[in-house]
């Protein structure tokens, strides 16, 4: 690769991966061995897992999310507030909403969308969980059903909120959003008894995968909060008025959220990039096949397992990818050796609401209060990794 | 009147008007003289001059209103919390929704509803500033129309608040919610200068009637926080999409609140008592006419003063009615002289939001600071007669 002066790295995208990737160059990088420019959406880095918080309202969005300009060192890297319109790797170069950059060396950690299946009216009526502006409408659409049920009190489907898929993020949504229902309730002057909380699974479990004794903990834990399961059972279509279900079956429900799936991003598949879903099988390096300048991390690449199973995507492959990342270009500019990426599974943690968890970490299972602790002691850990203990008494959550 | 037993009374409407009387009858019927029955359908009071900020968001609902219960004496009032359906003075009797009432004596303090004066398309698609539940919408309709602003950020008239009528509803309530728009625009992160508030006032002036000195100071420190005003400037359709006004232009607006007229209630033109767009005129003793044991009181009566023009339905004037009804009714028990309601203008006082107010008092302008401290006294004033200092604690805003 012939470069003039000193070579350009573009990293798109400022979540786990992006950020990882932006501040172990930051760290590892010396002066004028690079140009960094970090592009993201949004002028702040947000904490996906958590987001189940802030869609149930349990949460405020602020302790969700931290200003990148508060993680970055402006001086060591460029950041460019702007929307990715499309990557060009035959010239090198990115067109933004309003501008264009160019590069040596491209990271692509653009995050995940919502995957439908094509199942009809999912796109148009249902709501995702995927960012700060996504939860926040969860949140208020949601409020905004209660204050209308209280003039139209016959529509209980007004109280009727159906989460499409029992995943992590599903799981833990549900959870949590029955913790809210009670101050909802109070709230609206809403009698608790009318609400609804219908999580549907085509899967013949929740969580699937996931060591069946814990599932099982989960959802009594969940039923016992009001939670009502629907396992087994496909959504054939979401209409305004709600869901149509395995045979045809009507759910009304004036809120609609899905979380049955995430595909990478359509800009990966345009750039003429071979993907599955929107996602990159990337090499042992982290890269595009067939570029060694390009490199794709967090939910738009694909890792195999030694079982050549893939991983699914979730935070913790997205930083551990995000920090050999990092590495490896560091190591492309010094004409280093390449360090292969190996992922390290610390284990699983699943929220299940306030002071309810369960999980498996260090080879044994949790469940209840330590679980729950245990994920709280892991949400501070990454706030320390990302911005010191500054950042952990900031935004911590400690109760 | 022939009467068995005991004298029943039955006050229809726990606003200001109705508590009054049932609190005044409490105080002055001896044990026995009288059942006393007030049906309510929430079963709370609320304080109708203060929903601007429920609307707005700007204050708790819980402070806007008060517990009947905690209002009146369980052992000398009952309270029935349930809706009225029908009046059949013929019969003596109310029919609830889930029962029936006979009374000797009928107050009816129902309340107004909003007129639309049959502009079409307002009944379906505006909001009104008419009840705790009404204001609630209101409060989180605009909350979601910003939520959803974000995932669909070309549309600005999901921005777009237009406020038709500009009495003092709809000018206390846009000097409310422009204190309400920076606060929104932190939480959901929009650029304010796209927020707009438009006031649409059919007559020539805001505050018609008020003084041009103080509707001109008014003005500018309601543009000042970004309202614009459009008088003289009647709205001739109201529709999913927003507005259209005077000679058909359309102003694209996601939320319409309509606060351009207050008529009477349904119930009591139905029950074949004469009406007015739903008030009754009554006598001097606030009794309906041809009706010697019904009196009406609140948004429901009409008086006239000396040179004949009706009162405006105030709070202030419905309190005044439910003393003298009170007093009225303790007199036909006694077979004493009922006393002629005469109504005591004791000033007007408008909020402009925060630290700013216009009024008339004791024969004296006021403005500013000066004015909004005065709206607050008067506020307690108010706490003080319904539930004396006690209450005054609970909800007083005293900042």
């Amino acid at each position: 690769m012939e470069m003039n002066g000193i070579p350009k790295i573009v990293i798109l995208g400022a979540g786990y991966s992006g950020i990882m990737t932006a501040l172990r160059l930051q760290k590892e990088l010396n002066y004028n061995e690079a140009d960094v420019t970090l592009v993201n959406k949004h002028d702040y880095h947000y904490f996906t897992t958590q987001l189940h918080m802030t869609a149930a309202g349990t949460d405020n969005p602020e302790n969700n999310r931290v200003s990148i300009l508060k993680l970055i060192d402006e001086f060591k890297i460029d950041f460019v507030k702007s929307t990715v319109v499309q990557i060009r790797p035959q010239d090198r170069r990115v067109i933004l909403e309003d501008g264009t950059l160019s590069y040596d060396y491209l990271v692509i950690a653009l995050g995940g969308e919502s995957e439908t299946f094509g199942i009809p009216g999912l796109a148009e009526y249902a709501l995702t969980i995927r960012s700060i502006n996504s939860t926040r409408l969860i949140r208020e659409h949601i409020e905004y059903q209660f204050a209308r049920f209280k003039r139209e009190p016959h529509r209980t489907d007004l109280l009727t909120i159906v989460v499409g898929g029992a995943g992590f993020t599903g799981i833990e949504f549900v959870g949590e959003l029955a913790d809210r229902v009670p101050e909802l309730c109070r709230q609206f002057d809403v009698d608790p008894s009318l609400v609804k909380i219908i999580n549907i699974e085509a899967a013949p479990t929740v969580l699937p995968g996931f060591d069946p004794e814990l599932v099982e903990y989960g959802m009594r834990v969940l039923e016992r909060k009001g939670v009502t399961f629907r396992i087994g059972t496909p959504i054939r279509e979401c209409t305004p008025d709600g869901v149509i279900v395995g045979d045809g079956e009507e759910i009304k429900a004036a809120t609609v959220i899905w979380t049955g799936g995430v595909r990478g991003n359509r800009l990966v598949e345009e750039a003429g990039i071979e993907t599955v879903r929107g996602r990159v099988k990337v090499d042992e390096y982290l890269r595009a096949p067939g570029y060694d300048n390009i490199f794709v991390i967090g939910d738009c690449s694909l890792v195999f397992n030694e079982e050549g199973k893939p991983y699914p995507p979730t935070a913790q492959i997205a930083v551990q990818q995000g920090v050999n990342c990092a590495q490896n270009l560091v190591a492309c500019i010094r004409n280093q050796a390449l360090k292969p990426f190996r992922y390290q599974h610390k284990g699983t943690l699943a929220s299940l609401g306030k002071g309810e968890a369960i999980g498996i970490a260090f080879g044994r299972k949790y469940r209840g209060r330590t679980a729950a602790w245990m994920k709280k002691v892991n949400d501070l850990r990454y706030l320390f990794v990302l911005g010191g203990i500054m950042l952990v008494l900031r935004k911590g959550r400690f109760i």
